[in-house]
């Protein structure tokens, strides 16, 4: 079976999990005190800004994959439901992290989402590059991509260790994480482009 | 007509109902005792992951359906508005049960939801079977998917009545028959492979 | 210019203003009176039936327009859009009515809205027919929705004006009419398929 | 890597972010006051088209933009994810605006998305026409979108200067640069025909 419909429906979900994380950003009321209102929610767009970039790398890495398969079964339809189980969760404790950037226990529900999400995207990948691999996907960029995924996990997993211990560090490191990740994988087409 | 807008829409209906369900779970604030009251609403977990993995599950067995059909016709194009119709539902009943596990109620209520979709869906089904179906269709396939399908109705009725007697014990009958529905259509994928 | 983006794009704001019609049924409390509760909010679901049931109508025939078409314009791309704003604000008065079917502001409110969009759907299909057909589109499919669609703005109109008057058959007449394109539009099909 | 993904993500981003706009308008209550409740919150409604209408140009010059390109890279991917970015953030200052269309802070953050929108939308352009471009792009058309686009940044960092002096001002430019986009832009469309 072809994997159009696999990629359409998880393209909707990344979609609507991304476009959803603004409504998890309070509505101050319309008064005199606006203006300082929408500045202390600081933290509410600073958590919009992490969320929507995390999405949208986990949005790019999963496009990177799925160039690589030729086909899908059914137990891929379902890993790939498991792992958009994570993503779509994504908004819940974005909204925690909104309200206080300063609680551990915010912060490492954060953490233990993209936890969870880093080591189902490695099951996603590791099932499909057994089984459903291209005949003719490049061995090395194959392996590539496993070394590449697989830190994943224990980063996060690290991350959200050091969020029990400061929430504020926590966070800075989840910017951080995914800053390395736009910045290398941007630097990576272009070398790719050559 | 071809199928190609129903199934852009069907995905559209699909990938959107299961990423509102995260927006049933109840945000806590953010205080002192957020980790107590994460944990308190352990119901809204299980009822997000229940109703995520059916949902996934349908989508997975519309997806089977979708590939037996040569075209489709305005009846068809109904029907599956009608069967949308009760997918679209199903966070409603989910928000309930997520609120209390235990309220007899609610959990007929998600019974009866699934219990009209299993029986659009063999509607959905029947009608496609009968006028749509490719001309290089096999008939063992079909003749199989018939017979997996037509039980749906009567397993989700019955496990409504259940559930009126014992909500508890009918969460439990769902939950089951998601992860039987997973594991054998990931088995029977891995046979089919072979 | 291609028409398919136009039709993701028309997809979309269809499957979502369709799901979101879910989240505008309240959420009583999970307590003892909870089924007399679900029972007395039956004006909300009717609401959903009727609302997901006319979106659903509306999606059918944008897709039997598109077929007619052979590209799209700039102009064409506009006039979808104000089209679907008037498709995306059916979930807005589906809430007031479902709130109170015998409030006649409600009712009018509805069918001004439904009134608008058959409206914007004439100009949209006066608009492609007269400079976007295809070359090989039949003349007299072409003045069969051209009469086919035109009194609908009509109806609507006279529906609205009987909904100022008395909300309940204001209510009744949008739902015969919604059952009346289902089942006709079926029977059609069927025909269509000798 | 083709350039089929990022207009099906970006389409859904679009697609919600249009359809999320009907759930800012508020709900009155049903009772003998919703006539005038619904008369007096007409900012609400104004708000709705003007922000329905300005992402459906947005979309519309996407659209435009997509058909010069050959290809996508990562990095144009992750400035396509910025770009959504401000897409997906524009129902929160219409909800602003939808409360009180003379309040300035409401406005100029308003104004403020809108600009960066604009500014994000010329990096989108500049990167892909400087590394993507279709081998076939006509030069002309090409320095056309270039200098059609660069003055938006300035014309809305300067409707956001005048918010803030005057709302309601602030307001009227929006909806004329809205306004004279879409006859423009057909008229267009419609010498593009001849």
């Amino acid at each position: 079976m072809g994997t159009g419909r696999l990629e359409t429906f998880a393209d909707g979900v990344f979609a609507i999990a991304i476009t959803l994380l603004v409504l998890e950003i309070p509505h101050p009321e319309v008064d005199e005190h606006l203006g300082s209102e929408l500045v202390d929610q600081w933290p509410a767009y600073l958590a919009y800004v992490l969320s929507f970039v995390t999405i949208g790398i986990i949005w790019v890495n999963h496009h990177a994959l799925m160039v690589q398969f030729a086909r899908a079964d059914r137990a891929f339809l379902f890993i790939n439901v498991f792992f958009l189980m994570c993503v779509a969760f994504i908004p819940f404790p974005t909204a925690l992290i909104a309200d206080d950037l300063g609680s551990e226990t915010a912060m490492v529900t954060y953490g233990l989402t993209l936890s969870a999400t880093a080591l189902m995207f490695n099951v996603f990948w590791h099932y499909g590059r057994l089984r459903l691999l291209r005949a003719d996907a490049d061995p090395r960029e194959v392996r590539g991509i496993t070394r590449s995924y697989i830190p994943g996990v224990f980063i996060y997993a690290g991350a959200t260790a050091v969020s029990s211990w400061n929430a504020e560090v926590g966070f800075i490191i989840y910017s951080v994480l995914a800053a390395v990740y736009v910045v290398s994988g941007s630097l990576w087409a272009g070398r790719d482009a050559d």
